[in-house]
């Protein structure tokens, strides 16, 4: 489904070559400053243009266009959207026939037939992250004084990250990435059990957006060698910091007031310039196949700001949905 | 929430002293054969008795009090219930004041106030497991053909498994482990965009299960690393059939008819015999804490089946889906 | 689907003849105080027995199991469950080739084909009310001060009920009536724009019932032959108070603290001594049927207390959605 | 919340004087020829400038931004938008002091306090249904050969309603109506137990429409007077159709086949010419008010294709549930 969330809600829309593509994002409470500069910075973290980032730069104007009254959330759906304006028109018809590898132009053309807009990779291109980003900008202006900080520390395994990026390009191929997101100040007390754990939650925003493979928290694939000798984390004082913060603030599923740490690896680009085989489902045979087209060699220089935005989305629908509940407590006996 | 899916939904409750825990399982067509032996399997590969598992054996006797006639399903909910019988009452008041490392002492005191119910984890037990693991073996039936197997591959980064659970029990401690699950034979297009892939439903469900600390699908970490020329799966025939599988099966978040491979690192069990330091909320010291009760010292032992539930539960939601979706199309002109 | 809310969130399983029914009220805040006792009053109005209700009297003695600890709720999910006693085994195959004018028979054997369980109504039984009713107590102790009450106003056009009801036995028929519910004490502020009016929620639980045939606000029906001038509600004072209430205490779908008040239309019980003409599948001709079993003759009487439950359900679940707004508001500048 | 939908899934946005309003229709089939001339017809019978309607008059002109390519849709979200064009500038200031009866000022101001958006209604006004006129669109291209037919009966309890509705303007004063609603064609076996029966969800959507007050279904109030043995309508064929339809075309929540009617009476519109008294938050006074602007005498000759859209939105909903169904259940032993 298109959209997600609880109280906090976001619906994304539009395809690589559409007229209009965009978020409405409902559930927002009343009251908080927006204008369209508040998106600013982080769709310029978003943008393309730098090395190793494909050369179509779109403006990415925001336009809100409902659920603002003088520069005020009104409490009503807010609608941003944005133009394309930088297309290309070619024929995207023999995708249908020459599925490339690596990406949804099999499974899309299974899954809806012959109907899917393919221009661009359609609604299952990379650029329909840009609402999501315009989500994560308000969840984070509801999120308050909570930080949520995500960067590349890693491409193609080292920490020079430049100079492995210009390798890429100069052998016409993509490489991978590895992202971790920090999210700081957060309260005890979020997450729902059984199924809405902070982990739950976070994970299924973090795997909408695409090229992701995988998502670990704090210890991660490391807990799986540890000791609970070593992994347990002492509570040092009476807010619950913790010495060591293996369990990345989060045990059963709700804050614990430690900081959120996470890491996502993130896939090389699936269009390259090298040719590449692939099935001709017009004539049965495996074919060479040159992708021609605009590409990213390394998209995950582009992804922190996304994964900031899902991981605020997540985190404003359970700051949300747990301001539902304590006010009719009646203390105990 | 405690209860998930859009159309084959699954509601968890019970704790782990209470009087009844157990599943409801709704949206799950009529028809399909269904008596209490067909949980016996799955959950005998849940039971506890083994070495390094905990010595509190529960009979686990399943009773579908509705939503079965006839040894059918019947289209209505079905309920499975199970009675606690193996508690062992004790003094849980002190987990206020002195929370366990690693454990949700804390986090759920915060969330809760003081009414939570502190016996055995209450509501945050893996006890609570049990009902997952119900809703798996239907969901198993729904998606017929399709095998989901998860298998622990290592513990404490050894293969042989045996011998490095009989070293944690020997030095009083806990050990981690590592899951693979290889799910089948499943069709072409499952999954949903934007948020529902196939990775994000899968991913919500399996960070459900306490003690998972992180999911990675096909290459997973690896993909940070590598390039799109080794990364890009060939598709070679007209199956769709792929040379490598590093996509998992997975194109776009939608399924493409190969292997969904993921794997799931397992923290060790928080509690353990060797004394901790923790807090003490009375006397706002930091003191040792030793936990008593019945451990598991490698839980991951235990939890293969139920990653099988949660998958096998994320994909028949996603089947059943699937299912409303292309009949009422014409063919294009 | 058998559940239904946002944050208050109930859940209904079981059928007439089986084991078990009950429901799994979710999302319920911590701390109020619940035990057994709490349901005897709503339960003893719901309750067949007295002249013009079916001889088939249940205990309804509920347990709770999981959710309540210490009669206090906990936060997790609270079950409620009751076992079938009282029930009667006989040959019910016949309804498949012998549908009951104005039952499920019919509808239900074409959606689940021969696999519903038909002794009683199964799963279509007005019995599945109990647990409606067992989630009506705990919304009305969320709601607090709020008063949820409804009574039968009428039965066959008639307010000498007592008498109208006894005619309808005399005659081996049925009867319908007309309740009235209303709410008072609500805070102004409730239900949220565009889908989740407040009538619109209350609408939805109200037609959960079996045998509410309409449901009209305030000035209902008759606001199709009133004017403007007559119809708009003044407001008196700073409260919100208005002199009149053909609004039922809601404009544009929100609570302006004013009572709400509703009618609802019951049907006679379909089931009546009376001979009725039915389609026989299995001869293809039209038969004389007798319904034997036990019968109410107007159902109407035991469900003014299920119409209350409905009601304080969805305004329980706006109430918690409400909450989790203002708190994060700055003030205007 | 301004979404609605299991699989069809309807979000709305947008306010009288923004600068876009429309909706996201996710969970469309592929393959549906769809262009914007599509919406033409239904937009000119919700329109404005006939006589007893506003002089507003919005050319309503649809754009399709999202989710059709070459006229067909494609799997993706459908957005449809609407510029608005004829908007008057006016101070609404007084309103949070001078709140106009029967209108949603009152309620609004104290739910989202000085933020909601005043021009013309905001997010309350009655011009947001277009976006709900436009799924109903598509709606019914989902549901092919049912046909959903709605008109007004009866203006101020006259069936000549031309000239009821011209004394209403002689008056400056605004009248009512009555709206009856017929679908016809459905296949038996729409609609889920328990709280989504068809009644449930027409009604959820049907209260969603502005100036609605009420709902009945086939015998509707009528029914709290009759017998069971008026009431029961007997089965005459094999395929289910039924002598009398008090049923309404549904048993047990579930269509059997023959029409479901229903009739929904609107409430006179709030603003009229003539002075009314409101309370004046000021002064703390009760006072005079007239309220000017652009009003409809009589907003029910608007309202019926608004209630086609809501109920062919809720059946399509629920046609898409029901094919996720029976195609995996095996036949009976």
């Amino acid at each position: 489904m298109n959209s997600i969330g609880k109280i906090f809600r976001v619906s994304i829309f539009g395809e690589s070559h559409g007229i209009q593509l965009g978020a409405v994002i409902d559930g927002c409470p009343a009251g908080l400053e927006l204008d369209e500069q508040d998106f600013k910075a982080d769709f310029a973290r978003r943008r393309a243009g730098a090395k190793g980032t494909t050369p179509r730069v779109e403006p990415d104007l925001p336009r809100i266009v409902s659920g603002v009254y003088r520069n005020r959330t009104t409490g009503a759906p807010i609608t941003v959207v944005f133009e394309n304006t930088n297309t290309k028109s070619k024929d995207y018809d023999n995708l249908l026939t020459h599925p490339r590898p690596g990406h949804a132009d099999f499974t899309s053309s299974k899954k809806y037939g012959s109907f899917q807009d393919p221009r661009g990779g359609g609604h299952f291109s990379g650029r329909i992250t840009l609402g999501l980003v315009a989500a994560g900008v308000i969840a984070k202006k509801i999120l308050a004084d909570v930080t949520v900080s995500a960067k590349l520390i890693e491409v193609g395994g080292e920490k020079d990250i430049e100079r492995r990026v210009e390798q890429a390009v100069a052998d016409g191929d993509s490489v991978g990435g590895l992202i971790e997101c920090t999210v700081s100040g957060l309260p005890v007390g979020l997450g729902e059990p059984f199924f809405d754990s902070v982990e739950s939650l976070i994970a299924h925003y973090i795997f909408a957006v695409p090229a992701t493979r995988g998502i670990e928290f704090g210890s991660g694939f490391k807990a799986a060698v540890m000791c609970g000798s070593e992994h347990n984390d002492d509570i040092i004082d009476a807010s619950g910091k913790t010495r060591t913060n293996f369990a990345s603030g989060i045990n059963g599923g709700i804050t614990n007031g430690n900081d959120i740490v996470f890491r996502v690896p993130i896939k090389p680009t699936s269009s390259i310039s090298k040719p590449q085989q692939t099935y001709n489902f017009a004539t049965d045979c495996v074919e060479e196949l040159v992708v021609e087209g605009r590409h990213d060699a390394c998209i995950a220089l582009r992804i922190p700001v996304v994964i900031e935005a899902a991981a605020a989305a997540a985190l404003a629908d359970l700051m949300l949905l747990q301001q539902s509940r304590p006010r009719i407590i009646a203390g105990p006996k």
